[in-house]
């Protein structure tokens, strides 16, 4: 008699809406004021060398999009303007824009700053049909509104996983033989 | 003539100190509760089939850990009893605990109780010979506080990269060909 092992792997799978969106991209100011706010330097202004960032490069970075990235890209989806390309977005920006400020400053500018753009979202009133509507990639030509908002949300929680990955690499040496049960030490 | 590359790659390093890994660990119950409080379910609820945990099976997770592992190691090993083997920690012991609990339950219950043992730590008040005493790890064998210690540190981390992995996941099919720059989404 053959028996046949099932494995039930689910795959974790939502369908994109603005309201579960919304849950993430509001939430992320207050996740990283409640993990970086009053924290020694030490934690967040080293990187690996260059072309690597530091914690505080990446809340440069995510003001950077802010100004530049999700909504202007989202606006020129939703405007009657034909002209649908994007700016291209420097992912470099921040080292110039965050000069002289300290990281509790950059951690209110995003604040915000994001607060308005998710009112400004809330306020085009998207529907399913202009989830639909596209705008030009630089470098993967159309893509809709509705996969620009799921990036954003997922741009957030990339960014999240970049900071405690930081962090916990200033621990490696510390943690003596736990290293092996500790996948995030894992490069 | 002969021109050497030198690559500047620092390793990211700190040394363990009590103070700057009190500052991560008071400050987890908040980011979680920014990250997750109020969030809908399916964001929280869903994990990826048998032997895998959803971010309300983490928060569990966590709070067993405040009550068996943490603390109680670092007690055994400050102690005056030469009986310095460790109980072996249940990674499981979330799924009866946290039955007929709200995510929201759990949050709280976390944070009270990382709040306790945040006070009694410091109340030991550990010096660098005590750091470097010794308990007995059921798979390691000799383990230092400052080993123990780090490792509550890099384990908050962990789970906090595991959730936002995970919600990350949940948007994997709407981001399109953003995919190819999102490593959060590469298994």
């Amino acid at each position: 008699m053959l028996y046949i092992r099932i494995r039930l792997i689910k795959s974790l799978s939502m369908n994109f809406s603005i309201n579960t969106s919304i849950e993430i991209l509001e939430r992320t100011p207050n996740t990283l004021e409640a993990m970086l706010q009053g924290i020694d330097e030490e934690w967040t202004a080293n990187n690996e060398g260059p072309e690597t960032w530091s914690v505080y490069d990446i809340v440069g970075h995510l003001i950077h999009g802010e100004i530049t990235d999700w909504i202007p890209r989202a606006d020129i989806i939703l405007s009657d303007n034909p002209h649908k390309a994007f700016t291209p977005f420097n992912r470099f920006a921040q080292f110039d824009d965050s000069k002289g400020k300290s990281l509790k400053v950059l951690l209110d500018e995003f604040k915000v700053l994001r607060k308005k753009n998710i009112e400004h979202l809330k306020s085009k009133n998207i529907t399913a049909t202009a989830l639909e509507l596209k705008g030009i990639h630089p470098a993967f030509g159309e893509v809709t509104l509705a996969q620009l908002l799921s990036t954003w949300v997922v741009h957030d929680l990339t960014h999240i996983k970049r900071i405690v990955v930081y962090m916990a690499a200033q621990y490696a040496g510390n943690v003596g033989p736990w290293k092996a049960y500790l996948s995030i030490l894992q490069k």
